[in-house]
């Protein structure tokens, strides 16, 4: 496929780097993220251009161009980076190589480099949290499986591969001495389990010019199995003094890294109301699709501002919500099916986002549905009966 | 431009035209109104394919397919509208007897052609309202300049060509017995000046099961050199006894229309607190915008499960709402710049929404925003500030 050139010309103000003709944003990845992203960029007349190896990814027939490249070669990065003015990402997983290099020769990369390779190492995230006081749950790095015997009172452990883990792939208990036989046999983290009541995330932006601002904490509901999001709440039902602190844990996270774009920052709190950096992602992150609803500004549109350099939105809740994660039906695989859209459509506050994945698979991300209510009780509510009436399936 | 085959499956349940792969969405017209329905498709992954003379129109850079071609032109019509599902319009100005053809071969086309017919000429939209009992300004026809000597009891009239008027084109005032002289000479509506207090507007959704639902009356202001409404408020300051029979009305009209899709009634609001039914429009309309964040179901959302016949959304209010109208500034013409969009972007509650039109031109209409806010009046005064300090203009 090739790039289409585009017209339209953009101006905000000085300092904005929107101003002048054909400005073109680049996104690495063709996925959901990317999608929601090109949402909200349509609203501000910028032209979207992605690259993704799968020719039917969901950015692929919205976006203003579309380019088949595997995100993580070298050529490919950087031939469709090079015309760009600026690049972002909606996967980590891409080649930082070429982004340093079409950093170095004047494309804005967004977020930098030099995060996203700190990203693809979970070893690198823990010293970071290490090295700059950033409270996260006791860990050790090992090479090999053979080293976990050198750590055995850490046990009973979570064994995180550092590099290419993804949605709950790469990560295993290793809870005594002879799961040390099932262990990864590689460059890992080994974190001590975390005795949490509540998983929390903030995501918080900041732009260039050093403006920084968060959205609400939210508390997420995982699926034990998946190890994925299933049901998100926004407010998080917290003390004020722990929102407080996660507010601004998040603040001081993204001006240490120096980072421009939005961050998602997963949070344990503990039984005695600590809160542990998990994991952080930079890029729009599934704890925070509800804000396309529920929020005054969507973290995809907060992403676009941060990147583009231009003023951040108000955060403000407009109503509480819930978001419910649509994940492929276990029992089916093929061509996409959605059943029971119609019941979801007849719930007030209820909005279905399908992804547009031409086929489903087991526990695939399909899309998510978000539901809105100025009671959040009445929002979960009618969320778990969704959750009950509506599937992606296949014929 | 060739249609691209596009893929993916969508059901909802029976009576649903959603059932079955490849689903494909027709719309006649590629300007902003297709674009913000494009935009509200995305989330129900259904795949729209448009067709406009313009290869910039604002849908050539987001629909799945994009047709050249010239809406009143019946080749091009029954071309682009046979391998669909379903058509649509998002401009009246489109070729009926082709329509009329592609129904009978069994595309479902809503509105239907029929409705469209009649809206392209405002004469047989006057005798529908007269031969239906709803109220509407005394009227006549006349079929020549000549022929307005006549009617002198009815002066003074607005005068409106029956067929090819637009935003404020083919209307003008006929005031005294001299004013005829600059009259228009040909088949015209002559319409009695009506004394209004407010202009109101609804607009009401059906689907073919027959299920109709409004959305609540809102008051337009009207720049009075343009013809066109330059601000919108959500809620209209209306007594409840005006609000139901405004409602009350809107579901008449379109139940004797049989219409299927959504249909945007506008209304005088005479000082002595009738009703009388202005125009209509039978498709999404600028009266409507607002819907986008500040109703939990948009317009555009409403008419795309009208003529899919699923359930209809619901139309509460979130927030109140104020819906501005973005012309092109008068002294520019050229490629479009958005000058003070940082300054828009700054405002808590306010959303912008660029049309992607390349060029600009005096009072072409730009891009709309809109201002949420609790209470009206807030929003009021951001989108006076707003409409002062945002401008369309160019290089």
């Amino acid at each position: 496929m090739e790039d289409i050139l585009v017209k339209g010309t953009y101006i905000c103000s000085m300092n904005s780097i929107w101003y002048g003709n054909n400005f073109k944003l680049g996104v690495l990845g063709g996925g959901q993220l990317g999608r929601m992203l090109i949402q909200e960029a349509i609203n501000y007349d910028v032209h979207v251009h992605c690259m993704d190896n799968d020719p039917d990814a969901p950015c692929s027939k919205i976006a203003n161009s579309y380019t088949l490249g595997k995100l993580t070669d070298y050529d490919d990065v950087m031939n469709f980076g090079k015309d760009k003015d600026v690049i972002t990402v909606e996967i980590e997983h891409v080649n930082v190589q070429a982004l340093k290099e079409l950093e170095a020769a004047g494309v804005k990369v967004y977020p930098q480099p030099h995060i996203l390779e700190m990203i693809q190492d979970k070893g690198l995230q823990k010293e970071f949290y290490q090295n700059n006081g950033i409270p996260t749950a006791p860990f050790a790095l090992v090479n090999s499986k053979e080293e976990i015997f050198d750590n055995l009172e850490l046990l009973p452990v979570m064994q995180k591969l550092r590099k290419g883990g993804y949605d709950g792939k790469g990560v295993q208990a290793v809870k005594t001495e002879a799961d040390i036989a099932h262990g990864f046999d590689g460059p890992c983290v080994l974190e001590s389990f975390v005795d949490f009541k509540k998983e929390l995330s903030v995501i918080v932006a900041r732009n260039a010019k050093g403006e920084i601002k968060t959205f609400p904490t939210v508390e997420c509901e995982f699926s034990k199995e998946l190890n994925l999001v299933e049901f998100l709440f926004s407010p998080a039902e917290i003390s004020e003094e722990v929102e407080v602190r996660s507010q601004e844990l998040a603040k001081e996270i993204i001006e240490k890294l120096d980072m421009v774009g939005i961050l998602a920052i997963e949070y344990f709190l503990t039984q005695e109301d600590e809160l542990l950096v998990n994991e952080i992602a930079p890029r729009p992150h599934n704890s925070g699709h509800h804000t396309i609803e529920a929020n005054l500004t969507s973290q995809f549109e907060q992403h676009l501002r941060a990147i583009t350099n231009t003023p951040l939105g108000d955060t403000a809740i407009v109503q509480p919500g819930v978001m419910i994660n649509v994940l492929g039906d276990p029992n089916y695989e093929g061509p996409t099916v959605y059943d029971g859209l119609d019941f979801v459509m007849q719930q007030a506050g209820a909005y279905a986002h399908m992804y547009g994945k031409a086929s489903t698979k087991p526990n695939r991300k399909m899309g998510h549905i978000t539901v809105i209510n100025p009671d959040l009780e009445k929002a979960k509510e009618t969320a778990r009966v969704i959750k009950s009436r509506f599937k992606v399936i296949s014929e």
